[in-house]
């Protein structure tokens, strides 16, 4: 077996992240040159981090006034920090499910890259253009951009067939433990947030530490 | 002007911890290498974390049980991957009242550097030798292991000048935004947490970024 061979045969990545996460936006920035860099692919899964929240008994961090204070500074300084282009959004957070059943519309009916290289559309219109993905039009536009039939996206958004699997996905992350994003689960170690980049690093050359 | 003068010019590094903060521990035990790499020195603060949630409106994060389970195995990770060693301790968290006022009776009537000291052996003892700093006879054997007058150490803890300590410096604490810990801030810039190293080592090297 030659090593690409091998490299290819490594289990995949899970990367669980909330459109509305910038947390998650970042390191989206990075979880696919590092994954490709041990041989490793990533598996993506947009979720509602409030629904995550809920089943935890959580709120947003940036509910509570000064945890949002400093968090709204730390998004941008982990960004500057990754050399990740970041711009404020002028709401935050925003409700995210139509993205997130487009996604999901993307990977089950086309195919996981599609759906991959939808989440990477989303979350860099909404945190470094301002594209508000829970304005309709807004968002058909950003499909229209992204090669998708703004028409059909709508349809999805507001079939109860997408609102289910975008629910059972909810699901599946509460029964996962998943409380916050992203969440990378690598060969069944979970990492909670873009700041555990080493750890993830370190495991992925080196295995369990 | 000579490097060193020019370095030990620079202004110190806060340091905000909790005796039963597991990411405090750990980043106490690389603060002062980091700061002596770049010519600072370390100001230690103990406070109580309780104090700060509390002015929050925040919980600790162990008071979810999600949380609390990722929370255990992740202090363990964060240990190794620091290279510190690391028992979870059978009861967490625990009160601290009384390490932090021995904490200011050092830093106030001896000197910060004997205060410091004592933060270390501190969370040593409890992180890494299961030494239950809220149990008073533990507490005092830790005192008398540390060079200090175990019924002295006693007296302070109860004597209303060094619990008026504590408050003032947790108010103190709570003025400043701090609602966690290690808290950590370099030119007024705020760290929160172990897993902001990284960051905090490119401030020190290149800069505000």
């Amino acid at each position: 077996m030659d090593r690409q061979a091998n490299h290819a045969a490594r289990p995949a990545i899970d990367f669980w992240f909330d459109f509305s996460s910038p947390y998650s936006y970042v390191a989206s920035e990075w979880i696919e040159a590092l994954a490709a860099r041990h041989g490793r692919t990533v598996r993506w899964h947009a979720m509602l981090l409030g629904a995550t929240f809920q089943a935890a008994e959580l709120k947003s961090p940036v509910s509570y006034p000064l945890k949002r204070e400093y968090s709204m500074r730390d998004f941008a300084r982990s960004a500057r920090f990754e050399g990740v282009p970041f711009t404020p959004p002028e709401r935050f957070p925003i409700a995210t499910q139509n993205a997130a059943r487009v996604f999901w519309w993307l990977h089950d009916e086309h195919d996981p890259a599609r759906a991959a290289a939808w989440a990477h559309a989303g979350l860099r219109a909404y945190f470094a253009r301002g594209v508000m993905l829970d304005d309709a039009a807004a968002l058909k536009r950003l499909a229209g951009e992204s090669g998708l039939d703004p028409e059909a996206a709508e349809a999805v958004w507001a079939d109860p067939r997408w609102k289910a699997r975008l629910k059972q996905v909810n699901e599946q992350a509460v029964a996962a433990g998943i409380f916050g994003a992203p969440w990378i689960v690598v060969d069944g170690e979970p990492f909670w947030g873009n700041d555990r980049r080493a750890q993830i690093e370190r495991w992925l050359a080196q295995g369990p530490f």
